[in-house]
């Protein structure tokens, strides 16, 4: 089981505050378990683990292995939380060099998490003459982004491959009964998974949005599962600590908590994360900066400022035991690069104690560290920590005291995109645009 | 050419702050062009691309087409500056979807940079029996991490194509007397380069530390030179500007700099950045923290954050005139998803309008919000962008009162690591880490 260790960071808190802050921990669990606060209507996450069946799993399964075994790419159309959960569960579980390597089974791709005119031309002269599917998701089949590029990649696919095979391995995730690309579907016969009503988007993973595209690239879907039903089962002290840790070195002045890793494969759990803890509390004028950095790679670009910069940033660190590979470093019999005192231990060693030092170093320099211990970056644990950072958000924020379940933000820059490219309804924001940009 | 656009962020700023703040640019100005300052025996920066020699370009060429004929993969060992620069670089000129399309060359591929015994075991997998080649960036030759990696490299080459063909697929860039790696270069008679004495590792990439893999990976390094110079050459405007403005902002209690992109082609370019800026001023429990996102992506994750979490950040946009492909979105019939409206308009007039939209939106929510205008993501802009980030950074150093030129925080994980390792040497240090730890 994932473990956590706080006692590092203790230090950095008031005892005052600590208290204030802990007696925030009770409300906000009742809050968040009894539905009764903010966003109440998006708390269906929280049994998503116990409450998915073997059918389903097993019909995902199906789906995963037919287009796995009839395409040479899967192409997963998404953005936000229907992009980042499947993408940081490949990623974490994939050799750091498979693009390079043989695949066993369809390389799966992501589009449509932005509009880079490059990426998309760039993608379809790749795909075009290869089979390749496409899994489209979606809650209404309208948002910019995946609609660009699915418009674009359903065009081809049919264009090359014909309608029927297009239809054949398109699959739809979406909602259960509105929207265009329900429409859509229904018509063409895709295979399609239901996006649940009362699950937002960056709590998504653990439904078909992440684990169609997570089974497609050859994952064991079931072990994450697994995973995620031990943490729900067990409600472990580490969520409530967790929470309660972040909120005390907020009020401590810690403005940014930094998720670190010592692996290179965990780089997009934290982009998992920083959209699970920005769009949650990054409201009301409040809220932890969420960032992250790869280690030791960026001890060598970011290390200087968190050993020696401002004094408002935290880390958790994300602590893996066990490497899959064993290597070791070699004897050299003239040792001119002076590694010989280290020869013979394996590599991972070597990470261990630079992580050990990097801590010991950033609490001499000011910088609380919490650490997350991970047994093996395998599906069970990934299972584990995932629902974990779920549960431990939707406390954080409701001892934030804002609704972790909205996001306002984020219609902003839409409305004044859809303003600026004249979409029809939105001719008064236009105008106001022009007046502001005119001078 | 290359052009700021400050005046959104203006607003943000007191007049008396910006006066204030703008009186400090000429002296430090001063002490950074006439070598007065703290530092100052790392200024040779300044005038790299100006000095560089139209032969000395023409070697690293011939032996960059040795490597990217010769070789499958071409392995680049370093880390920190002797990483991100050709990394930033290549990234941003490469094709999107490359490692999954035919190569016309020797791939460039990084080691060197973690310490992960997964990742060093998958890279030795991939490059087993083929015939690949090695740039090794360290002015030591002993730095941990490359020093690892590229023990265990060389000796694999060695073994598998003999220590002849090995010896000629081997670049040395180090010191030029001095050192492991120059002592070994010589005696095995590898090709070698020179990092000059007076060029930090963050401000490397325009010696052949950054040149050579860049070149390697079929780029044109006298265009992005030539770029470099023009911004050397005209000292624009925009570099003091840059600088003043971060400044000023800071003073004003905006605490975080997010350096934002619209292409996700740049995203090592932010992180190029985040080394420069933060390496450059995070000391003396000062320094802007700096942050990157991506967009549109990343809208859909720290969006809702910069949006409407605490004001204390600001936002400078990398933003891109051209892209190189053209892809417009179709017509369709049944318009499902409703994006007919903007059927026929490329996909980058959409990604504009999110820009400015996005922007407009930021400024709205309390974000000041700088532009950085770059005509096209080709290797000229490309060295004006890196020469201008270069010279704002030491200038905006200065301003902020840090000697810019130093890193001496990044030792701290470094000597903790190796008395947790027992390197002879350290064993009062280890005596006193084993001490804290025991309790």
């Amino acid at each position: 089981m994932i473990t956590l260790n706080h006692l590092p960071a203790q230090a950095f808190i008031e005892p005052a505050t600590l208290t204030r802050v802990t007696q925030l921990v009770q409300p906000a669990l009742h809050t968040l378990e009894q539905g009764t606060g903010a966003g109440n209507d998006f708390l269906g996450w929280q049994h998503l683990p116990s409450g998915i069946t073997g059918d389903q799993l097993a019909h995902i399964e199906r789906t995963a292995a037919l287009l796995r075994t009839g395409c040479e790419f899967v192409v997963a159309v998404g953005i936000g939380g229907s992009y980042l959960g499947a993408k940081a569960v490949i990623e974490a579980l994939s050799d750091n060099f498979a693009a390079y390597k043989p695949a066993a089974g369809a390389r799966v791709l992501f589009a449509g998490n932005n509009i880079s005119e490059d990426y998309l031309a760039q993608l379809m002269q790749l795909l075009a003459g290869k089979r390749f599917g496409i899994i489209v998701i979606s809650k209404s089949g309208t948002t910019t982004e995946p609609a660009i590029a699915f418009r674009l990649l359903k065009e081809q696919l049919e264009r090359e491959q014909g309608r029927e095979w297009a239809a054949q391995h398109i699959v739809a995730v979406t909602d259960a009964r509105r929207g265009a690309l329900r429409t859509l579907a229904d018509r063409e016969g895709y295979v399609t998974y239901v996006i649940p009503d009362d699950v937002g988007g960056r709590f998504s993973v653990l439904t078909p949005v992440g684990l169609l595209p997570i089974a497609v690239a050859g994952f064991d879907i079931r072990a994450l599962v697994r995973g995620a039903v031990e943490v729900e089962t067990a409600q472990p002290e580490m969520v409530r600590t967790y929470a309660i840790m972040r909120n005390a070195l907020y009020q401590s002045g810690k403005k940014i908590e930094i998720l670190v890793n010592f692996d290179p494969r965990l780089h997009f759990l934290a982009e998992w994360w920083k959209q699970l803890y920005g769009e949650s509390e990054g409201k009301d004028g409040l809220g932890i900066f969420p960032a992250s950095v790869d280690f030791t790679t960026d001890l060598h670009s970011m290390g200087q400022w968190i050993q020696d910069g401002e004094r408002t940033i935290f880390e958790t660190v994300v602590s893996l035991a066990t490497p899959h590979e064993n290597l070791t470093i070699p004897h050299d019999e003239e040792d001119l690069d002076g590694l010989n005192y280290i020869a013979g231990k394996r590599i991972d060693e070597v990470n261990k104690m630079a992580e050990l030092g990097t801590r010991l170093a950033h609490l001499d320099g000011g910088v609380p560290c919490r650490v997350i211990g991970v047994p093996r970056l395998d599906e069970e644990p990934l299972g584990q920590l995932i629902y974990f950072f779920e549960k431990a958000c939707g406390l954080s924020g409701y001892m934030l005291g804002v609704n972790p379940f909205n996001q306002p933000g984020v219609e902003a820059y839409k409305k004044n995109m859809f303003a600026l490219l004249q979409k029809p309804g939105y001719e008064e924001l236009s105008a106001t645009l022009r007046a502001k940009m005119e001078p």
